[in-house]
Formats: C-alpha cells, structure tokens, sequence
C-alpha cells in the first residue's frame, strides 16, 4: 500500500507567503495512489444516489467516484460556467464573497447526495454545497475529501450542518 | 443499454445566437449513461499509462476513466491554476488565443497518455494538449470524447498530427 500522505507535494509560500499549498496532483498522477485514495473516498458510501463534485479538483475525483458507486455525477461549478438554469450559493472568501452554481434540475427530491472535493479548509465552499443540495430537495449523504486541515475548522462547520466529513489524511496549519 | 445521445440537452442559441449547445451534464447525472459513457470511452485504451483529462468537463469524465483503467491522471489546466512549475500551449480561439499548462514534471518520457475531454469542436485544445504530451516526451496513445462535431473538423486536425481520436457519437453542425 502507497502511503497517500507521502504522494502529496507541498509547495511552500503558495499562492502567497505563509501558505503551505497542499498539491494533491502528485497523488494522482500516482496510478496505485490514485486508484487507493478513489477507493478509500468512495468505499464508505455504497448507498448514495449521485456525486456533487466541486469545481475544479471535486471533478477529477468525483468523476471516479460516481463511477464506482455506480451513481451519476453532478457538477457544482463557479459562476457562470453551467449553461442550463441553476441555483447559486454565495460563500465568504477570505476577502469577499464568491458563488457555486448548480443546474436547477440535477438533483431529484430526496436523492442522497455525496459532495466531494480534493481539500476540507474553511468549510466555506463544502457549506455552499450541503446549502445547495438541500435546497434541491436533496439529502447530504457525506461530504469526503483527501485533505483536512483540521485547523482551519472546515469538519466542525459540516458538524454543525448535521454532516458528516470524511478526509484521507490532515495536515496541520494552513 | 441507455440512448446515450438521447441523454444530451441541446441548448440552443447557447452561448451566444445560432450556436446549439450540447449539454453534457444530463449524460453525467444519469447513473446508467454515465456508467456506460465511461466504460466505452475507457474500452479501447487498456494499456495507457496515464490519462490526461482537459479542464474543467474533461476532468470528470477523465478522472473516472483513469481510476478504470488503473492509471493516474494528469490535469491540463488553464493559464495560472496549477501551483507548481508549467509549461503551456497556446490555441487559437475565434477571437485571440488561449492557453493551457500542464506540471513540467506530470508526464515521464516514453508514457502512453490518453487525452480525455467531454466535446470536439474545431480541435484547438485537443491540438495544445497533444503538443503539451510530446513536450513532455509523452506518446499519444489516442483522445477520446463523448461528442464529435465532424463539421468542425476537430478529428481531421488531430489525425494530422497522428493521433487518432474516439467519441461516442456525432452532432451535425454546430
């Protein structure tokens, strides 16, 4: 077995000094730790009906997800990317707000829903997209990640939605 | 077996007037299509070593087929997304150029890469991306897509170049 933890590049300074930049792209270009952290991200969750994936990593593994849980996937993309009608969800950024945007039709009342997204920080981009589910009539089944860094709070904000997260490894700092 | 063209929304006079859009997103969330999608784009590429999947559509259907297929998977991004060291490709668009990078270090000399996207239009992207591979020293095992639009050309342009692309259906005009 690959040890998961040791495929992920750090990059220091990253966007901006102070940063530790957690680059997942290491472990999936991995073949066997690409394939191990799919099956671990997934493994947990045989009875959901669709996978949210977050733009733009979410894709990468959400894809592979849905894919094994024999479910569909539903993007949930940046501002103006999808080009059927959506519902948007405003979250805070460090320094003002942005939005996730989901087609208004992708989720069915009481479909049980997995998000996925590559990194757990803040929380705030993971809330938009529990807010987004449930506002489709959707049930959040969980939300899994290959990175938590526990510091930034990103779990206790899911917890605090009824959610629970799940990530293949944490990081301290941020 | 699903109609998987019966599973495209066609969204006309999307983006812009005189333009139907073919809306990917309706094959992804449905479990069946999705499945079945990923199972024939993946078929034919058995001894691929990686797979490289274009932003932001191409890494949904790209993840999946590299978790298939055992192999990892490579983004190709656009311009400034990807933290590490890049090289880049410039394309031409209808109006200027556009740009898309991938890590100097994703792709080792001599690996055969499968270059994954939702659609084939003209082939701008699909070109960049197969010269971004063999900048890299990667072989170009083939391009596989969901939609070709053959008045566009796309696969012409990329058979110049030697590589043969794949896609599971075809959409007159554009």
């Amino acid at each position: 077995m690959p040890d998961l933890k040791g495929l992920i590049r750090t990059i220091p300074d990253y966007p901006r000094a102070g940063i530790m930049f957690r680059d997942v792209t290491t472990l999936l270009g991995n073949a066997v730790g690409f394939k191990l952290a799919v099956h671990e991200m997934a493994a947990p969750y045989t009875g959901v009906e669709a996978v949210a994936g977050i733009e733009a990593r979410g894709f990468i593994l959400g894809g592979a997800i849905a894919d094994k849980l024999g479910c569909g996937f539903v993007p949930l993309r940046k501002k103006g990317k999808l080009p059927w009608k959506t519902i948007g969800q405003e979250y805070t950024l460090e320094y003002g707000v942005d939005i996730i945007e989901m087609h208004e039709d992708a989720i069915t009342a009481g479909q049980r829903i997995l998000i996925v997204d590559d990194l757990i920080a803040t929380g705030g981009t993971a809330e938009a997209a529990v807010k987004l589910v449930r506002r489709s009539g959707g049930e959040v089944a969980g939300a899994t990640f290959i990175i938590d860094l526990p510091d930034l709070g990103g779990m206790k904000r899911l917890a605090a939605l009824g959610v629970t997260g799940h990530a293949l490894m944490t990081f301290e700092g941020h």
